[in-house]
């Protein structure tokens, strides 16, 4: 079981409301809607996305992290690692 | 006609696979697969967002904004703040 | 004379203090504050960064690319590009 | 002392050559450099200080927060949540 296990549905959730906002942004295209409103609703869709991944990541330091430190050992150094990577790859993006 | 009515295929093509983006995740949360994994992903379809939004947007200023300065006028004013307030919002976000 | 010219003592004044801001973080590091508010005011830091960016683009659209559009000819299309580039390099970083 | 106290010293020189490249966008204004060349500088100069957040950050997991799960109890939870909150504003700036 990963960290987020007691929130999937609320994940769930989140990510059937931003595949609706990523179908309207094609009906928007579609209908010939207005770039500067396009734009507008591609920014909520990245921050719902990003609202998304900030909360995987402090379920996953709140659990997968923090067994590995209370296990000791090599693997929580790993585990650091790997999501430091993570969070890199999310400031960038 | 808006400045990407050239692209419209280009542009819903790319957000059809973005949908599928979306559509992954939900199966991979569903599946109980490794947050670090699904993080990844999400950076994956973030970063295809936004390449949509730039994309749109050199596409409204080269014809939206261009057209609105050829034209002169308070309309290009008004347009070119509203493109810098695009680029603000997809920079914040 | 570039599109910011107007605005000059406005913008090294924001780079002054951002330059200060700097030196203020060193001091932190020097002075061993903790991590978390360093981090605070390398956040704050950044974002004063962008504003600089966002308030140089805008005036940069409203000039140099203004003037361009106005002369016509390949120059334009030529800005434009520049100015999407810039703007990538600044949503991705 | 701090998760960063062994890397102090690369941290300072990293924020001097910061603060030099701020002083060298001071300049570039000064001098009347052309628009997209300065914003070409400010990312870079975002970027780095972008890399010093992740690095300090990646301290701070390894240490701080190690050390508050490895004592156990509600310190734990607070550092993560601050280290959360912390990664939360670094996406967001």
């Amino acid at each position: 079981m990963h960290g987020y296990a007691d929130n999937k549905e609320a994940h769930l959730r989140r990510l059937r409301r931003i595949e609706g906002q990523i179908r309207g942004l094609q009906r928007m295209i579609d209908e010939d809607k207005y770039c500067i409103d396009i734009l507008t609703q591609i920014s909520a869709a990245t921050r719902a996305l990003q609202a998304v991944s900030l909360s995987l990541l402090d379920e996953h330091l709140r659990h997968c992290v923090t067994d590995a430190i209370a296990e000791g050992g090599a693997g929580a150094d790993e585990k650091i690692k790997e999501a430091g990577d993570a969070i890199a790859r999310l400031v960038r993006s």
